[in-house]
């Protein structure tokens, strides 16, 4: 996979409303129209919103020229995460040191009631 | 954590330098002047850069005047894995579909070999 082909997924994901879409069509392939409804948007608009999705290779739109039904694409999604999981390690350093941290306090807080 | 949140970690993850950085940061914190060093690119271009990346919680400066050090912050990077999580079964599933095709097509060719 293209450096630009994962620039072009996380670009797509760094938007609500086309996070909202993907959402939204892991329930089922769905017309514009009906996507369209939950949001206080007009069609064009959630057509731009599409379109960027369609170029990422994030959904995959019919071709009969009435009913365009949209469909998710999980590809670049697998991409995207396997490109985080690289950083795993260091999330959950920073939690296991978050946990050290909480278990020094309640000993600290322990201590001072067994004075009390 | 709020929408917007996740938009700039997804918006900041869509550059292949601001990547980069973030995977130079990974085996250390370093400074501006030798993080710039593997990219043709002048240090107000990487600057930029790392603005960027600081303003969405990915990378902490150091406070000191002379010498500001990046360091990797992998949280937010967490919660996009945490969002992508959620599409894993579409992209197992798409996977186990192409095994059962590839299977499929095997086997066909099985049947071809013994009758040639």
């Amino acid at each position: 996979m293209s450096p630009d082909r994962l620039s072009a997924t996380f670009a797509a994901l760094s938007d609500p409303t086309r996070r909202a879409i993907l959402a939204r069509l892991a329930s089922g392939e769905t017309s514009v129209t009906e996507l369209a409804q939950p949001f206080a948007m007009s069609l064009p608009a959630i057509s731009k919103h599409l379109k960027v999705l369609e170029r990422a290779g994030l959904i995959v739109r019919g071709r009969e020229a009435q009913w365009r039904p949209c469909r998710l694409e999980a590809g670049p999604l697998k991409d995207a995460a396997d490109w985080l999981e690289r950083y795993r390690r260091f999330w959950e350093e920073s939690f296991a040191r978050l946990e050290d941290y909480l278990e020094e306090l309640q000993t600290k807080e322990g201590k001072r009631e067994s004075k009390d």
